[in-house]
Order: structure tokens, then C-alpha cells, then sequence
């Protein structure tokens, strides 16, 4: 831990983003709002493959709290098989995933090092692989969101226990309900009723 | 100009961030609503002030649309002063900015590398310049945001001109209406009547 306090007064008891979301509803709703739309929308690729990109992301960029329970949300999904999650952090070539999924991990992690890094030959392979022009358009946006997920969590230094039951059990929370419905307590009342 | 076409079919005469937002209309409503809410909401931050933080981190990760388009638009917000936003992206201490502004650029600038390397001494210098809890928040959150944006635009491959007088007018034109406003033409029905 390089500090044990945020950097701003975040309410007490609301680990990672939710401290973050609650203190600022007005940004929490767009904020919940899309990552509701690209992870559980109406969608070809699974919430479990979705979450899986999250999780993939947040995990080059080293967010304890956005990794923990997007990994978790991403093993709700997948009948609780945690160790599929733990295999796409470490090495996705070799996990239990489609090839599809894996070329689209590929353009994920090219978007988290900078978007001028995707290439017109990701783009081939993905599509070579069954990849639509909305699984790749998605892919950069969750790719890119979570850039932005992850830099909101750590530059506001809130608090990210390391407690993986927490997690677990949030996961399956999320998983359940969705985004926006578990921030219904913070939530302007107009995007609370969604 | 490292490619010629953008990854994806998208709209043609639309640049930038604007033919991926006319793609995908359901992550365009939240897109839109984020920065409306962080750049042009009721701030203790001018709305000129928050662009120049946006185009500055648009400059630090190389995206030339975004760079171009909010420089555009924060120049419109302050009285056209072109040579102001320049001298910001070049080299902010010696730019006729506050001093608090200077302060919220150096965190922009740490959470731009990545969230952790915002450190207690940088919140401190920027409290001690006179910013508060909010802005030091929705600092953090531009420049997370715009790390989302600038991937979002260049990780797709979108075209981005290089007419100067272009930007220009759009700039005006969001300064005057807001980015809500000047996306209806393809957001869902929902959003543009907000």
C-alpha cells in the first residue's frame, strides 16, 4: 500500500469505484450507464467473454479493485469457474476460450498500451476468426473504458481490500442485477428507475 | 498517416470520434452524457479550463482529433485565444493559467501514465493552489475519460483531417450547444430529447 487514505473524502464502507461513484452521482450515471451497455447488453459475445475483457485490462493496468471484481462478475458468469479467469490474466493464448476471444484480447491489450498500436493485421486475424465489426468495435470500447475505469480507481487512491470473498460475493451480485440496478442507492433518481 | 481507411466500416463523413458514435448509438448516449456532465456542467471550473485540461491529455497520448477538436473548443471558451491552448499542450508552467489549473495539470499529466502515480504530495500542492475535493475529482476523471476517448478514436482508425478550420468551426460550434445537442442526429430519441 503506497497510502491509506484516498486522495479526496470519499464516503467510508464503499471500496473502489462505488466510493468514487457516490461521492459525484452526476458522472456515476453516464459512468454505469455504459458499462452496463458494453458488458451486459444484448450481445454476441457472452457477458462472461465481455467481462473477461474487463478483467484482461484491468489487469495490464495493474488495478487491484477493477481486476478483483470484474474477474469475479466475469466467474458468476462462467459458472463460477475461477480458474478459467485466472488462466485469461495469466495467459490467455493458453486458456479455454474461443480463438475469436483470444484474437480479440490481442486488439484489447494493443488499445490498453495506446490505440495507434492496433493494427490493420489484428483487425484481419480478429476477423479471420469469426470477429464482427461490433465484437471489434466493442473490444477497443471495453479495452478503452477500463483504461479509464482503472485510472479513475487508482488516482482517486481509494480503498481496494484484499479480501477475494468480498469480491466473490459482489460478483455475483453484479452478475445478477447489473450495473446500474446495484448503484440505485447513489444514483440520480431519473437513472435509478432505468 | 499510418493506414488509410478506419478498422471498421463506419459512416463516412463523419471524423474522429463522431463516425464511431453514429455506429454504436446505445454507447454514444452514455459517451455524450460523461462529457457533457464534466465539461460543460455547472463548475467551480470555467468550461475553457476544463477543455484545456481534456486537450492536454488528448496531446500527451498523441490523438490528433481529440487534441484538435477540444484546443478548438477551449479556445472558443476563451475568446478565441488560439495561442493559449498551444502554449498549454507545449509547456503549461509558462502559460497564462492559474496557478491551480497548473497544479490540476500535473495530476492530469500522473493519471494520464496511470492512476497510481498520482501521488499525496501532487493532491497537497494542488489543495495548497486552492482546489477542492470536486475539482481534484473531475480532474482525475477528465483525464481518465479522455484515456478512454483517445484510445476509443485512434484504436478504431477513424479518419482525422488535418484542416485546421475545420475544428475550428465545430469548436464553436459544441462550445455554443454542448455535446449532447450537436450529437442528435444519431443519438437514440431519448437522449437527444434530454
Amino acid at each position: 500500500m503506497t497510502h491509506i487514505m484516498p486522495h479526496i473524502a470519499l464516503p467510508d464502507g464503499m471500496p473502489g469505484i462505488r466510493g468514487a461513484m457516490a461521492f459525484r452521482p452526476e458522472t456515476a450515471k453516464p459512468l454505469n450507464e455504459l458499462v452496463e451497455v458494453l458488458l451486459c447488453g444484448p450481445h454476441s459475445l457472452t457477458p462472461g467473454e465481455r467481462e473477461l475483457i474487463a478483467t484482461y485490462v484491468s489487469s495490464l493496468n495493474d488495478c487491484h479493485y477493477c481486476r478483483s471484481i470484474h474477474g469475479a462478475i466475469a466467474a458468476a458468469h462462467l459458472n463460477g469457474d475461477e480458474d478459467l479467469v485466472k488462466r485469461v490474466k495469466a495467459d490467455f493464448q493458453h486458456a479455454a476460450i474461443s480463438d475469436k476471444l483470444k484474437a480479440l484480447l490481442i486488439v484489447a491489450a494493443k488499445v490498453q498500451k495506446g490505440g495507434k498500436n492496433v493494427t490493420a493485421e489484428d483487425i484481419a486475424h480478429a476477423r479471420g476468426k469469426g470477429a464482427t465489426d461490433l465484437e471489434i468495435h466493442d473490444t477497443v470500447l471495453i479495452a478503452a473504458a477500463f483504461c479509464m475505469y482503472n485510472r479513475y480507481v487508482d488516482g482517486l487512491g481509494t480503498t481496494q481490500p484484499h479480501d477475494e470473498a468480498l469480491y466473490r460475493e459482489r460478483g455475483k451480485k453484479v452478475a445478477r442485477e447489473g450495473y446500474i440496478s446495484v448503484s440505485k442507492t447513489y444514483l440520480p433518481a431519473e437513472a435509478a428507475a432505468h
